[in-house]
């Protein structure tokens, strides 16, 4: 995230206040990732895990599980799965994006080759589900399974709706609800399930992450075109150039005249792009009021996250995790 | 298996003994290779789901879990959930190997593409921990989450191994260990765990697993020196080309001279392979008696596995299962 705020970031607040537990779960991370036999995984995921990730998503399990009272062991245990999932997802996307660049550095397919990052991402799965039987609760279990498929469903329908440009918003929040939310909803309401909280309570948690997750990713689309490398280690027009259909896009595409659509087709359909094209492409979305649109959408989710965390008695980490929905939707502001 | 015998085979009989618990098996998993919105992943779930496996792996999950008795629903889904991580797990070899046929097929990767390969793969892990975490049984997901870890650090070490003539013996069985026997003694041992039988049980049918599969690695890797296409769907050679140390080329570079050393550094180590190397290393194989030793390995394992079995009580299943290790090993007599 690079926005330049004075106050501290409320991602660097949380970090602070649950700093005994990030060591923990870092130091879980550690020697989970180790191999015996293969010192190639060790290698792979360090350059990943150590690349100075926010470690958003462990935080989301540790916010939630100290938020709802919980003095067990096992939030740290559920916090490390959850980055494990995050990174093998990173791996495998690296491969299907054919990516050379993630967090600013070269990615690990570029560095070793795709056969070490699907393979090694299929390490950290296997690693994530052993530590997630660990607490030996059987709801936690269901939750982070069923993320699990949900994310790789979101994937592969990312895929195959790329180049297509009758994909609509519907489809685009399938994609991004698999892509991205479903692991944030599932690090919160696990917080919840491992602290034995009410049904309402959990909601209300998983509520939370789901739209924060939303919202934290049609921000990263919009970033996508508006956004500098430094701030989101990725180069402007990227989606454009991989013929991604996201929430921007689909937008202008909906609103194009016959002129604009043969535009659409030829670049996103047909993957005919040439000099000048994206910035055209940027003067539709704008024209079109595409990236305004996206921004409403996202700041509309963070306040379905902040109503949702609303619903929990007052407590400083509960504050902490409202103005983190406020920072994810800021770093477009 | 190509074997043409006139009695019929263990694995068919196995089939004809299960076949009620077989077609629930593939009933379930029909139902959950499914994916509501995106309909990629049946696609290329089928492609390798209906090739014509032999169902070897859920077969001994479901012999295990009858021969200890079991009577409730519960092996339906291990059986499953074990079939569901061998296919994600070819699915992901197909894309390290740059594979073009399986089984007699062109890969999926081929068909579709790298990416698909890579989610589809992706997504049938994630369905096989949902479907494992049905049965409520923590050892039995204790069991099955080693068994994926131990596969991919096999997939990784191997990875790593190839094209490297300092691997020996002991690498090669903790590769093979990790890439089929993990599989194969996790589907035994859960069949008896499930059943709730007393450890020694568990143990005779987890050693049984475990031999069974390195039996069964050994004959594969020896049916790539000397097989033929129709038996194996794998061209001969293809080891030798992708500059893979299996035990038949392992034990002809330990007991190679100075000539035939330059030899394997030229065509494995630094990958130059012109006409007519085939035929040499097959002929250097021959001479140090490298393919008969594999074939004595690969009976030993077969032995181990059936010593284990018979201490169990006497049984027809149990015995079914003797005979399935004598026929892993027959199809290289």
């Amino acid at each position: 995230m690079g926005l330049d705020d004075a106050v501290v970031k409320p991602h660097e607040r949380l970090a602070e206040v649950l700093a005994g537990d990030l060591d923990a779960v870092n130091s879980l991370i550690r020697a989970r990732m180790a191999s015996e036999h293969a010192p190639r995984i060790p290698e792979v995921s360090a350059h990943l895990i150590e690349a100075g990730g926010k470690r958003l998503r462990p935080m989301l399990t540790l916010a939630s599980a100290r938020l709802c009272g919980y003095d067990g062991p096992f939030h740290v245990h559920l916090a490390a799965t959850v980055e494990f999932i995050h990174t093998a997802t990173l791996l495998h996307d690296d491969v299907v994006d054919e990516s050379g660049q993630r967090r600013g550095r070269p990615t690990a397919n570029l560095l070793w080759d795709n056969k070490s990052s699907v393979l090694v991402g299929d390490y950290l799965f296997a690693r994530a589900f052993q530590l997630m039987v660990e607490p030996g609760n059987l709801r936690v279990l269901d939750i982070l399974s069923n993320a699990a498929a949900t994310i790789a469903e979101g994937e592969v329908l990312q895929l195959t709706a790329a180049n297509d440009l009758k994909t609509d918003e519907g489809v685009y929040l399938k994609v991004i609800r698999g892509k991205t939310a479903a692991l944030f909803s599932a690090a919160t309401e696990v917080g919840g399930v491992i602290a034995e909280q009410p049904a309402d309570t959990v909601e209300a948690l998983r509520i939370y992450g789901d739209a924060l997750g939303i919202s934290f990713q049609m921000v990263d689309d919009l970033l996508d075109w508006q956004g500098d490398v430094g701030a989101t280690g990725k180069n402007v027009g990227d989606d454009f150039r991989e013929r991604k259909l996201t929430l921007p896009i689909i937008k202008a595409v909906a609103a194009a005249d016959a002129d604009e659509r043969a535009f659409w087709v030829r670049t996103i359909e047909k993957g005919d792009q040439r000099d000048g094209d994206l910035d055209r492409a940027t003067d539709l979305l704008t024209r079109h009021g595409a990236l305004d649109a996206t921004r409403d959408a996202a700041t509309g989710w963070a306040e379905t996250a902040k109503e949702a965390m609303r619903r929990l008695p007052a407590d400083p980490m509960r504050d902490l995790l409202i103005d983190l929905a406020d920072y994810v939707v800021a770093r477009i502001r």
